[in-house]
């Protein structure tokens, strides 16, 4: 653990310096204190040290709502909450975007205001913060994305193999043996993960695996539009979408050609959203239990906060079965 | 959760009975008692209520040293002790072999104990009490070992891949192409993760993927003897097996041939066994940090004593370089 020592010897200044830098006194330069804080995060001077009156963690959260009760975030943020505030920490919740994240860097923000560690929800590839955590030494616990080889973190996720082994089993039951899948573009983690355990899973049942029935797209009724009627005249009777949200413009997309669901097309979605309950028809899907989700991310900081290095937790997947999936139709 | 009532309805006798059987009274036949554990585990009874005064977990040990610190169970269980103890949970380890496993249910052992949760170490596929846990409602914690879809059954484990790719790394770095793998039959959970781990490896890093350099053994050193001089021979130099014991096995097998290590072949175990850092040479190999590994059991075990139904959780893998491996000799 890095010392105000050791930051005021790595920057030729004294230690009365480095502590004003680092509580944000006024009578030193801007750039001075910005070298102090950068190099505090590059030893990896502990925040607990600097705020040692609070216990402070936050949740990052970027391209996901979670202000009411029906929408991704909120259960996840809450399960997050109801972990940890009665272990006596306080919890921010932070919503970042693109401009924060280039005014200044992760753990600089993270020093400045003095968290211990971070729950991050949504981040992208193109997020820049998410370069930082690969040498990141402040604690922090991705969804849905991976970091490898940084032992100060940690992701948790649902286990896309599972649910889609699950998912397989049951339109196999129904007697589909052409599944398709719509994923976004695999440069995502996610979207990587639930590629390859829709691969799997066809593997594993002995199906064939055919690019044809395999459709990719960034923007969501883009890619629904080009494929889901290119699938159903290959032959495809069952088509996976690797989000709830692919899943209903899929629905709508087929209502819009003729296509019935599930009589012609059945369609799984991947989340559980609850929206998904009530459209027409109600979406079968894999449940990604949120209050667990967030739950779980404690738990991961727990970890990481005791040095205890994991590097992902997979929580159950289950399948809600509903009706937007039937019997395979008989088609030539 | 099921109460006495419930057990007293399905077997047709009174709440008292029910509640003698469950405490053990001798004023019931054996067979009685037998039968009344036996419903309350199919029942979910939980033994929260049976043993409120106390807050008691096991860890199941089969097929692991554990009495002195430098045999392989010690620090995990160590590491789950320092966990669970301050959370005021008494912790009983308990050797299991065949015979117990055979003389009764895992469940009814839990429940007639009145532990509220078990870590399981050192389960192989043979093992009776393996195929419980696929139904069983008694929240446990596998280490190397998995099961699918029981809500209340977790794994947690060294993360093979993230090792292996460490180790892959290394060699290539050193010059090494042709790279083979010694390991256990494949029945076995953690050996298929390690094989399908050695297998990915070599594809990411565009490696030629030939039978030839795998060699499968139930026995340890059977297995070196028939796949180490045939390897070398076959042109490959440098060997992983999924194992330290394998490893230290391979390593006198080549001296026994006079296969020079790390001149003519490299070697690289899995584990870190304390004894590792003293064979000749000093084991290279992909360390399970124990202590770690035993804290994780017990995140795992919390989690599924407040219901997070959590698949798997991974831990970080470490590669420790020391001398069994070296730059790839130049052979035809």
């Amino acid at each position: 653990m890095a010392t105000i020592n050791d930051i005021a010897a790595k920057l030729g200044v004294s230690k009365s310096t480095v502590s004003k830098g680092l509580n944000n006194a006024t009578d030193i330069s801007e750039e001075m204190r910005k070298k102090i804080l950068e190099t505090a995060v590059e030893l990896g001077y502990s925040n607990k040290r600097m705020m040692n009156r609070e216990k402070k963690l936050c949740i990052l959260v970027e391209n996901m709502d979670y202000s009411t009760p029906n929408q991704f975030g909120y259960d996840i943020i809450l399960g997050f909450k109801q972990m940890a505030e009665p272990d006596g920490w306080i919890v921010d919740v932070m919503p970042v975007d693109k401009e924060l994240q280039r005014s200044m860097p992760y753990g600089v923000f993270m020093i400045q205001n003095g968290y211990q560690g971070a729950f991050v929800l949504g981040f992208t590839l193109i997020d820049s913060w998410m370069a930082e955590f690969r040498t990141s030494k402040i604690p922090a616990v991705l969804y849905d994305n991976y970091v490898s080889g940084n032992f100060r973190i940690a992701s948790i996720g649902c286990d896309s193999q599972e649910g889609y082994d699950l998912a397989m089993k049951h339109l196999i039951s129904l007697g589909h043996r052409r599944i398709g899948l719509i994923s976004g573009p695999l440069e995502s983690y996610i979207q990587k993960a639930r590629y390859n355990a829709y691969l799997n899973a066809l593997s594993k049942h002995g199906l064939e695996i055919n690019d044809e029935n395999i459709g990719m797209g960034y923007y969501v009724s883009d890619s629904t539009k080009k494929h889901v009627q290119r699938m159903y005249d290959a032959g495809v009777t069952a088509i996976f979408c690797s989000h709830d949200i692919r899943a209903i413009s899929a629905i709508t997309e087929c209502q819009e050609r003729g296509i019935r669901i599930p009589e012609d097309m059945s369609i799984i979605g991947f989340d559980d959203l609850p929206m998904t309950a009530y459209t027409d028809p109600p979406l079968t899907t894999i449940r990604q239990d949120r209050l667990a989700l967030g739950k779980t991310g404690y738990y991961a900081m727990s970890c990481l906060l005791n040095n205890v290095a994991i590097g992902s937790i997979l929580l159950r997947a289950s399948l809600v079965i509903r009706d937007s999936t039937g019997p395979a139709p008989e088609r030539v």
